[in-house]
């Protein structure tokens, strides 16, 4: 089977940060040209993206194209698209909002094929870009990872830890914030001290451990912070503030809508 | 924000009533063109429309390019639909069997952000059509009509109008009469008593009141019943009650399929 | 080979007219509504309709599950895409500006295997919905029907329908007013004095004839005057007027823009 | 309405196998295709399938064109794409994972009208396809098929039967093989125990009996073992073997990814 | 009919350039982004953009749910494909490679109905975004804008010019460089010379003059220069270009395929 | 940039016959799972497939993903969508109908920047897939093959073989025998005499020499015969007459329609 180019970077504990980009753009070729950028993994963002899973497979087909690793954040924990995500040849899944040890074991059960969980047969895509050996090895070629984003979450966070299979946390600052009481897009001490206590203990654990940034910068200080893997901002936020820039600095204009690309 | 013109309306006390188009067609270039022909707002309707999510995104925009607001029926109360459906543009919800308060909480927490609701952080094309305040602002711009459409939702007709956050109710005759054991498109007297009830229980209350009709004279009739918007018919049954009736006209053909379009 | 319905009725002298819809909604569930509405063909307009091949494709193919014959007007005379729409599955081509009778014998030589034309060997779709002696078939089963709609094609009528294989004519009045110096949309003697002098032309030879009509009225008017297929307007047409009919029905409300459909 | 051949063939006890085709391609023309090759069926497979509902409805479509019987195969028992599948057009449902009585009784809901389910009304594409007594007589036209794939579906076996409006069920050898031990696409006697005992438990009880096969020669045996319909293989798995064995045939290469297709 | 901003703001001699955005990628949701982001005008391109007809019209409807103004450069300057392209609703045609009046006035003479060209007649989405006046008026407010970029358009600069209809002149200075013998991405003078010639040949008769740049620095000396739109970049390049700076700002990776966006 | 391996396999003087699938089938699920069977080539057939440029673009994407190389049939010699196609990243073009030398210059010339043809600068895809030096290598890496299946282009052989930057040519032997006269499908001697001549002739000059064949068996023959390229079939063929086996092996079905596949 193809291997993980991700969790071999993780199991050799290489230094380097992974550098993942976070599509919500409907669009293979963006994804193909962004996964000819340098970065380690694409993500597809099905909860908040705007694609379905018809717009999804090329997109995976074409960064399957490049050097980059396709990653996909699931819209919520429900098995049966979790599964199809992975016919379709997702090598990770971000799932959100896995707030207790159930949903988190619900979610890697619907990743591994039985006995370690109940994924049903039907390899598709996945062995067509995994290779034939795809259902016997994809256990251990496959990221999963449980998104941190709620009050409740930081409450069970050993219970979900705990659960066999995981392959680490994404944590999502913004959604965590909202939960915690603060509007996203500010630092705010209690959320930095929450985000600190989830990141050390999971890689007190031997976890891996990525999380969403605001931007470059954001990344830079996520990285510096220990995180495995950081997501500098998204596609969209990308073309909408390089052209407000060039409007700005070519004609002072300045648009009303859509500011801040927030996530 | 870009301001909600049907609640706005509704807000005002303006007497006009309100026209809404329903779309099954999966044809943004048909949501276009309605959109441009004098209604208020246009439906996509994902519960018995012909569309998934990848063929709703452009419906979405080409509703708003034209002066309609864009408002979407989801397929039931799955809170991560709902979200991304929000995501994508759609400036209120029209959610299918909302059968008892808690189904109803449900749906209005799926649409506020925290602390009203438990809606994810990821406003996409919110932010693009919406506006950069989309975040703060969206709880009063967004329309969310909970639709009463059976026996056990009159039952509990308090209850779901109660819940804190929803706007209005929006009737589904046709599965209402299902419901209470008559078949859709016949005039029914404990039909159109309930109706009634559900109409003066809402108003009294001072809520928002939308219903499904089963073309323009029937409109009519609920609009001197009292209805806030009316929603007369759909777009693949003016295509094909027009070319039936062309037909007929120019050579007296009577096809045999699908005669009644339904709803 | 499935017989070509439109020609067998035609050949058989049949006095019903027939009724052609008219699509330019990229829309295969419209496409298939349509044909289930009683009409005898749909065709799919590639000059002016708002889709390409690749949305023309599915299109084809729900025409091809009603009773409906499947046409396409093509946007020019050029060879390699009349090809392909065949090749397609169009039972018939509407072939636009056919001016004079080289562009006639392009068009006619396109759709027809050697040694009477020069299409090109590889039915695909066609033969799949045609049927496996396609190749050796489809010259008596295509309906080949060329636009008259210039000044110059008046010119050269003749000689246009001495073309071999070609099936008849299909008249677009309002490119025929602009080109004769009258907007489209009244009711110009001249222009009518030319459709008069082509059709009796075109029918004293014996071809089929066709023609565009602004509505189901004036396809009346046509019918009588003895065309054997009429177009009465088109879809999207149809969606506009209806709605802005309903708003003013309901409320008076009139829209600004696209009152007027045109073709 | 347009009758289901399916059903009626199985009703009227024909001794005839019957053929299905399981499509995992997203692709209406290879739909098409198929389904003009003698197939009675031809399934669009929601679950391991590279297709979501906006790539599914045209597929129904080109299935409809052709002899075949369009079903699906839906990704897991959820009622609300349960319903839009059928109001797409399906012919039939075949339900993954039924392995329980309630799970039963909520799939066949799902399918009929209120008195005898909670099918929400608004047919589309069913009335379009089907005809317009579709509402009142689709109960009695459609196929209803639950799988049989797990040990506890074995244990629960006569309840699951029990269950009134089920047509029948479909076995799925290799995801049953999981969830009893063992490996798919390898003969087990534990298996295959198994697999007899459910054909003949449903066919002891007068239901229709289908199963999916490795291959043709796999398919052959079940047909003798007295199922009424066999799926001999997919499609990716038809394309993938023939190159393969081209490529062998004509230069003795041997890829390395994808070797065998699974189901 | 629905004003064309950039003929207005032209026409009125305004000072500030235009920023004119261009579109490789396929996608009505990076359109939308964009389109809010404070450009003036989107331009997909068909000629060396991932799109054809069928995905560039949901983007010319997202780019008309914002406030810039749609523009398309056709791939070719063939009359049937531009006439199709303004039916669909661009307010502008960039047509490529127009190296003489002949084919000068074969462009501008598609765009525009009779008696001045011979636009066929069909207006679609053209009369649903631009108003039902729009036959008639839209020969005001399509801006026409033919490409110079070859030593041949040089030298029959002034014949081009002169063609009545043409609103002005795009330069594209990459394929004028290789047309005059140099490789694009370096400043020639002899090539620099040449574009100062355009500009002010065109400058001096009144018309308007738009160009690509390199990026927002080249974009920024353009519009010094004096042309009245720059395209600072595409799409696909900012994306490319802002991923490539992540990845060696966060770790010092340098990707090898497309460092060099082009165009 | 990415090397051509068909090219460097060509040039290495390499034994091994090369194997290339032909795709009718608009999927690039289809096309990725074919790219992994282990064909050297897979061809999109943009000429008689049922697939335009936006279907085509994800399966040059997917094709991308596989060891195979991605090739293109164009429809006809016009160099814009020659460009375009080459943009979207084809490593190589089959150009029909290419009867004499003009034609073949053209096409040539389509695909080479200045100074040795006039392909448009925008390299897209081209660049993306092929890398950051695409423009100055593409040259070199490009498998330009001139169809020859008309009677005038034996006539002409010598003079398109002489054409410089030409790699070699593709016999399409349905085309060159309809063209003599001849229904295709039979082995006709004075066709076989006209095949055996051009690849000996083609041979002779150090040219690369493919050839269009019915299914395996004729493409082993071919290879006998000195081809460097066959393409046994095609991907719908292969499903037709795969499910027609096997409906016959299993109940003795014979359907009606398509039962030669033809090409």
């Amino acid at each position: 089977m193809r291997a993980n180019p991700l969790l071999h970077h993780f199991r050799a504990r290489a230094t380097r940060p992974l550098i993942n980009a976070w599509m919500s753009l409907p669009d293979s070729y963006a994804a193909e040209v962004i996964g000819h950028a340098g970065v380690d993994s694409v993500t597809v963002d099905l909860q908040h993206g705007m694609m379905g899973f018809d717009q999804m497979l090329p997109m995976l087909q074409a960064i399957s194209s490049t050097p980059a690793t396709p990653l996909v954040r699931v819209s919520t924990c429900e098995p049966a698209t979790i599964m199809k995500v992975l016919d379709a040849g997702a090598y990770g899944i971000i799932c959100p909002q896995v707030d207790n040890a159930e949903i988190c074991r619900r979610f890697v059960s619907a990743c591994l094929y039985p006995p370690s969980g109940n994924r049903s047969f039907g390899p598709s895509r996945g062995l067509t870009y995994g290779g034939s050996d795809y259902v016997t090895k994809s256990e251990g070629e496959l990221l999963l990872l449980a998104m941190i984003e709620s009050r409740e979450a930081l409450d069970n966070l050993d219970d979900i830890l705990d659960v066999p299979g995981l392959s680490g946390i994404y944590i999502g600052p913004n959604d965590l914030a909202l939960s915690m009481g603060y509007m996203p897009g500010v630092v705010i001490t209690e959320v930095e001290q929450a985000i600190e206590r989830v990141l050390q203990t999971a890689l007190s654990r031997g976890l891996f451990v990525g999380i969403f940034c605001a931007d470059e910068c954001n990344a830079k200080k996520r990285v510096e912070q220990g995180f495995h893997l950081v997501t500098p901002g998204n596609d969209a936020g990308i073309l909408r503030k390089s052209y407000q820039y060039y409007c700005q600095s070519l004609c002072g204009v300045q648009e009303s809508w859509g500011q801040n690309g927030g996530y």
